[in-house]
């Protein structure tokens, strides 16, 4: 509203009550005016926040335990670090991100999303027990053991999904061509998580190891020795180290990991506390290896990747490609408070192999190169109003031209507003994938766009920061 | 990014930790699965406490002083509370905050926006010093005191204009049509905050009072007694009580209001603590009024706003005609600390005159009525991308649209897309109002329509709810 979004000068304070409006009694209103600042000593200190916590717990409003107010204050301490990294964990959540941490957990192997609400599968893992069960891609999950989630979480719906090895969960399934609703039991399983692939990329007689980090988690280390060693074993003639939306993970693994790569007597990396005080941590590789490197970074490949890009350019002399990183610099120590409950808090700074603090600032890869715009739209999805045509426009408009120009329909414009060139661009991508040519975007069309982005996604060739490096790799082999 | 939005089912904390990338060291990994559940006393919740307190001030990565831990733990135990009413104030704070419950302040006595990143005037009140100086509204303020105020916020730069009165604050102003910057002194005065304004309207030969309360503070009753004798002496045949966008205040400004509107032997509110037992706010008004009242509410009436909606509907059986109320049923204290910080803690539930708690619902009024669509649209501004033009959509032309159609210009759509028909539009306002004649939305253009909607805005004729609730009050009188 118009006449709401002014200040009177002098007065902001009664529009900072707009945003939280009070009923006060003014009992206490006229005592404290002008007094003097106080400085109260740590036993004061905490005489206030005793004071604090028991007339909240007698007097507020609704019941509220000791036990809640104690982890509040715990969490309120945390956040006025401002630091996003420094967390308080409960039992409950300690324990989930341990298993997070761990290389595997008991479930059914299945990525999910929430899309339009429903809590979709992404894909299945390769011979999870979820892929032999029969769950294809974009499967919607509408009840698990025959109760309806509707309303729950993805965080929540996880859980449930999740059990122990050997039991099974029934899951409700909507699929696209099915006009029932049919139940697929699963019967549960370990599953690794899997924190490296290895491949092999054959390009002008030349064979490129490709290793893909997806996060620094306890066994990564030894997997990544293991795969380094097969590939090398089938005789790779350059290595590429693909960190792209890696978030990190444990100090020693990346540390574990630099020592196999980054030349002896170099920093892999260098920790720093409150106090000045520096540990390095060097790599003892004995020999250079004989094939180039290069490493794959983006905007969320965050610590201990940006570690290791850092090493690789600084400690390696090897080239980076793709965007600049996360620009994550501290180290996080795990604290036990002696309940179950722990600390995780930011102990130390971390410096890149040369000295280099990036934190809030990132990795600048050697090479610089952006994947095209399609790679970074949302999911696309049709809402109440019906399809989307001709002369409307709005953001999901935008999405969908950017997903037909990225997979070979010239939609005119890719701002959102459906003129006739895009829906001439609608009409040949319905033509050519058997849809009916209506030039409008129902949810049919929208689906098999969105499939055929994802498709094209996943496709090597598509990936323009791993075919820059492998391009640059050539160039380097043949040198 | 696509490939980005999908979980694995029972790895969630993988995701968990994109979004908290975090470098760990592996030290306390393995130790705590399986833990059991430990039901700590209050002693012990107490010693958990100070162990990440001093773990916290000891070993964090950067410098914290204990005095902030402890705000910080305060301001957490209430944020457990999810309440948004229930808030720590440090000193500063507490005392800003008291002054926005007074009854007058040091300064210029304008209101003031952030519009564009730049601190504009919206209008200086009537024979304030600000008006007498001859500031203008939208004249945008660019220094202070000759510094440059670019990067402060609204709220640091109302700090840096306020100050003692008789001293003099120098601004330099930026106005349209003006090509240099000029310089303002404004020697500052007391600014009383009026929270109360009479105005008469005639109507069909009878005289309705209309009685505008912007907030419930300290002087608030005092002030509606007055204005309310002299209406009364005035003769008018029936009562306005305006409470739009007014946020509440305290509780017994509204008491002593209603005493003197609603029937007496009639609760006016009730309120009730955690235990559930009840006071109720009885009116003692001996004689019903003679004439008809009705109330103004929209959304933003909160808190005492709505207490008194409500008794005008259900003690008194007056009708209120606007928008449903915000919902905020719960009163608060402040409670000292001893240092000059406080507590403002929610300590009772408030109960409407007949019983009802309206918390997170409102007050509904009797006659239902919004105002005029642009009277909801944001300042509208031009960016960077330069004017507003045939075939661009984007918020801000939909802003304009709205705007135009408003003012009686139409523009054929109001959804963003500018269509041969919104030029048009354009193009007939610029000619009206002396501008060239080009159909875009150039700086000058958006200035001139946003001034037009504003003051098309202040016009009583055009306020929608108060025509319905005159209206209705004519037909109560000629009953």
């Amino acid at each position: 509203m118009i006449v709401a979004a002014v200040f009177v000068v002098g007065a902001f304070g009664f529009y900072f009550q707009a945003a939280q409006p009070s009923v006060e009694t003014d009992s206490a209103a006229s005592e404290r005016v002008g007094q003097a600042e106080v400085n109260l000593s740590d036993e004061e200190l905490l005489e206030k926040f005793e004071k604090a916590l028991s007339i909240i717990h007698e007097q507020y409003v609704d019941e509220i335990t000791e036990q809640q107010l104690y982890e509040g204050a715990i969490e309120g301490m945390l956040r006025t670090l401002d630091d996003p990294y420094s967390v308080y964990m409960d039992q409950e959540t300690a324990t989930q991100f341990v298993e997070s941490l761990g290389s595997h957990f008991e479930g059914i192997g299945a990525e999910v999303s929430m899309t339009d609400g429903k809590v979709t599968i992404v894909a299945p893992f390769r011979e999870s027990p979820a892929e032999k069960a029969g769950l294809q891609p974009n499967d919607k999950i509408i009840e698990i053991d025959g109760e309806s989630i509707e309303g729950l979480s993805l965080y929540e719906a996880v859980l449930q999904i999740r059990g122990e090895k050997g039991t099974t969960v029934r899951l409700t399934i909507e699929r696209a061509g099915q006009n029932e609703l049919f139940e697929i039991p699963v019967e549960r399983g370990v599953i690794p998580i899997e924190t490296v692939r290895a491949d092999i990329i054959e390009r002008d007689g030349h064979k490129l190891g490709l290793l893909e980090i997806t996060s620094f988690s306890e066994d990564t280390a030894d997997r990544f020795k293991e795969q380094l060693e097969e590939l090398e074993s089938e005789g790779i003639d350059g290595l590429l180290i693909d960190v792209r939306g890696n978030p990190g993970g444990y100090l020693n693994a990346v540390e574990d990991i630099g020592k196999l790569l980054i030349p002896g007597g170099t920093p892999i990396v260098q920790i720093e506390n409150r106090q000045g005080e520096k540990i390095r941590y060097m790599s003892n590789l004995d020999e250079r290896k004989p094939y180039p490197i290069i490493g794959l970074t983006d905007r969320a490949s965050a610590s201990a990747s940006e570690i290791l890009s850092a090493a690789l350019i600084e400690g390696g002399g090897y080239d980076v490609v793709g965007e600049q990183t996360f620009g994550k610099g501290t180290v996080q120590q795990t604290i036990q408070l002696g309940d179950g409950s722990e600390l995780k808090l930011s102990l130390f700074r971390w410096l890149t192999s040369a000295g280099n603090d990036i934190n809030g600032e990132g990795v600048m890869p050697t090479v610089e190169v952006k994947q095209p715009d399609y790679f970074y739209t949302a999911p696309l999805s049709i809402g109440d109003e019906g399809a989307l045509r001709l002369d409307m426009m709005s953001d999901q408009i935008r999405n969908a031209q950017t997903m037909l120009k990225g997979i070979g329909y010239e939609p005119g414009r890719v701002d959102g507003y459906f003129n006739e060139q895009t829906k001439q661009a609608v009409t040949a991508f319905q033509r050519a994938n058997d849809l009916n040519a209506t030039g409008e975007i129902d949810e049919e069309t929208a689906s098999m766009i969105q499939q055929r982005t994802v498709d094209s996604v996943r496709e090597q060739e598509n990936d323009l920061q791993l075919q820059t490096a492998i391009k640059l790799m050539l160039e380097q082999i043949n040198e």
